[in-house]
């Protein structure tokens, strides 16, 4: 319908300088998500010793989201948002005592929900999974159950399923053995190598990426590339191993940066470069437990699992030459669920009227660099509302470290921060700002008052 | 002489492209040094609010340096050991006691001192300071007395000769009035000021830098414009006052990067761009006690008065069109005192062999990418010697929190970091590379042994 519109607006207009074929209407979606990515990890975010040359020339080419932000501080609960748009708490796709799926999990992301790979399916595009999932690895939750065609991946964290030998703890992690976990590699529904060969895992993620864009070149379609790394263990393949200057842990974002570098030459070979939207994003802020196995959060406040902004605001990059003002930085507050409803747009289907959907379309931004629609951020822990986020202005109902400490930390009145002035979160103005608390109080019970939390599926 | 023998090369050559006119040697030479900048203050080095399109450019056309340190963490000695190429405990422009000049100093940078405007004259080359000097305010001291043909500008900090009815403490930095600190203004060695009006400093500063371009153009010129800000108090123009994201630190980082958008577009105007090296830096990291309207220093432990990398790590950048390779990015250990002798390198003169000269040419770093001739990085404070980097590693034999601790904690054996895998300096690795300590502490003795300090100045 959208395509038959753009057609006859364009005969009526007769503007031969963009025919119909070129019109940016409907393009290709491909997003790329990495998993534990910190803040500060890229070049172009300001990390002094990985190189990131492909990923920063996106960044020249393309849009920097300086304030963009991740679901929640953990992977299944941020990766269900970035699915369906909606918090995870309406999924029950999150938890207060088990932060993510695990493989003794008998839960997954409910049938129910509407993904974003199947809005992409109802406008007719081909659609494919490649990498980490962890919404469900039982059959009925898999991938091929949710809207995409095709499935190749580690259903679930690289760390799990470690065997009886392997050694303890965090001492696993500093030597890491591929044999020392015994994940599973699946294609759609199959399970195809145990334990995955993680050392190629990123290179062969790319290459299946490679591969299915050139298959689909001649039609339209939607692309999840959820890398398993830099999540722990950390593993390269040959060609990166040893040798960035900052450790392991810089060979795997190399190597993603090289995997970044393929996808956007294939787009750019095939001359799909004008007709494809690609975004870069990660799940949840840096593993900071993991020493220097894990990212850095930059000059952001702690990491992963925590709902300091270090847990959830991400490096994100979008591109789309022609449409995406090249070498554009955003600082509107915008989350991955937001992506859902600018999928919808771009494909041009309805939003769905039987739910409540936690997203805005992002085509203001990225298209005009314009203000988010976006008014209000969440930040939840498990079913805990930790944090609001409203304009610059952050209040944090409960505060707790990311690990180890076992309860969260009530504050009545809310600390109170401002993110834009103060983005390391320093500086408790609570005392100096009063009325900014009670109108986000005011939108915390309006939040609650609408809200009906799902039941925990990561508690089966 | 350089001149005539790159003259008779292209006569043997014949290469009509590259007439001796346009061979870059001789270059022009701009140092813009910011006060109390922080490593993660510029967009292009991650900060999420501040917007430095210009600073961005000046990158995305040249070469950003991610190692690059002051040679100290306060202002006078950072800006001695510039303008000479020699530690600070070398020119006595240091002090354990008094951390840097104040308007009842008596002393300055001692006459015998070779600095780097003299080596330009030598050159024959126009010289101009603009902005803070801080290496003494007396006659025999002043800018005009060490190699600048002309000065103008601010002699000393701005926040030093406070009123006795301003605020007390921090409180008068909140909301500054200009005349609650007496700084005067000077024109070479008269006071044409004061208070200054620091409102409009930055843009006066910025006018005078355009000026002397625009009267030097047709000879050479050195330009060391040292902005005042953004050492509190914070003022910023009308322009730009209220205008930032991040509250008025950001609105005075956004006029200074204006201030360089200004230079470097005048330089494009007058034909100069490809003769002419331009540095920017700044001289210490971000003054955390001052809450937001202190910087950042990004990813970098701690900031301005420590010797951890925040105090000392600056966001550099080094632009030469035809000469630096745009968007380069180096990730060598260099220092602001490396200027020096680079600065003698092209104009061809010879280091002086009568002292000790702390200076590595940077010709390989900015003109190949290549490595740093530098091997060491001595962290001082006053004349304590409290780090030492070498390669990746650094051992602090000594800390002390920035500002309040009254005495340096003593560490036997040195902490030890590896800052290219642990820029955050999160995690001590002396247990395990005892053998990195034994050779830091060679070349610590080394260094000692052969140290002869002068008398501090800062303490006349």
């Amino acid at each position: 319908m959208l395509r038959i519109s753009v057609l006859v607006l364009t005969l009526l207009t007769f503007s031969p300088l963009l025919p119909a074929a070129e019109q940016p209407s409907k393009p290709n979606l491909v997003v790329i998500f990495c998993d534990d990515l910190g803040y500060g990890d890229l070049a172009c975010f300001g990390h002094p010793t990985i190189r990131t040359p492909h990923l920063d020339r996106m960044a020249a080419e393309g849009m920097k989201l300086t304030q963009f932000y991740s679901a929640a501080p953990v992977c299944t609960p941020s990766r269900a948002a970035l699915m369906t748009g909606r918090l995870p708490v309406r999924s029950g796709m999150c938890s207060t005592k088990r932060r993510v799926l695990f493989p003794n999990s008998k839960g997954g992301l409910p049938q129910d929900e509407i993904t974003i790979a199947e809005v992409f399916k109802s406008g007719g595009y081909a659609t494919a999974c490649i990498g980490k999932w962890h919404l469900g690895h039982l059959p009925q939750f898999l991938p091929t159950k949710h809207g995409f065609d095709t499935y190749f991946g580690i259903p679930y964290s690289n760390d799990m399923d470690r065997v009886a030998g392997a050694p303890r703890g965090r001492n696993a992690f500093w030597n890491p053995k591929v044999n020392y976990w015994n994940v599973p590699l699946m294609r759609d529904e199959k399970v195809v190598e145990r334990p995955a060969d993680q050392t190629t895992i990123t290179k062969r993620y790319t290459n299946e990426a490679v591969k299915f864009i050139r298959e689909k070149k001649n039609g339209r379609f939607f692309l999840y590339l959820a890398h398993s790394m830099p999540h722990v263990p950390l593993f390269a393949s040959k060609d990166f191993l040893g040798t960035s200057r900052r450790g392991l842990y810089g060979d795997v974002i190399e190597e993603i940066d090289w995997s970044v570098g393929q996808v956007l030459d294939t787009l750019r070979d095939e001359g799909l470069a004008e007709k494809t939207l690609v975004f870069f994003c990660s799940d949840n802020g840096p593993w900071l437990i993991f020493n220097d196995h894990g990212g850095s959060a930059g000059l952001l406040r702690d990491g992963k699992g925590s709902t300091w902004d270090g847990g959830m605001r991400e490096p994100t990059i979008a591109w789309w030459p022609g449409k995406i003002r090249a070498g554009s930085v955003s600082h509107q507050v915008a989350s991955t669920m937001d992506i859902f409803a600018t999928a919808q747009r771009l494909v041009g289907v309805e939003p769905p009227n039987d739910r409540t959907v936690d997203s805005f379309d992002l085509s203001p931004v990225l298209f005009s660099n314009g203000p988010s629609k976006r008014r209000l951020l969440f930040y939840y822990r498990g079913y805990n509302l930790m944090a609001v986020r409203k304009g610059p202005w952050k209040a944090h109902f409960m505060t707790q470290a990311a690990y180890g400490q076992q309860k969260p930390e009530q504050h009545d009145p809310p600390i109170l921060y401002h993110l834009e002035h103060d983005p390391s979160e320093t500086k408790n103005l609570a005392d100096k700002h009063a009325e900014v608390i009670a109108d986000i109080q005011k939108e915390v019970e309006s939040h609650k008052r609408k809200l009906k939390p799902a039941p925990s599926q990561l508690e089966l």
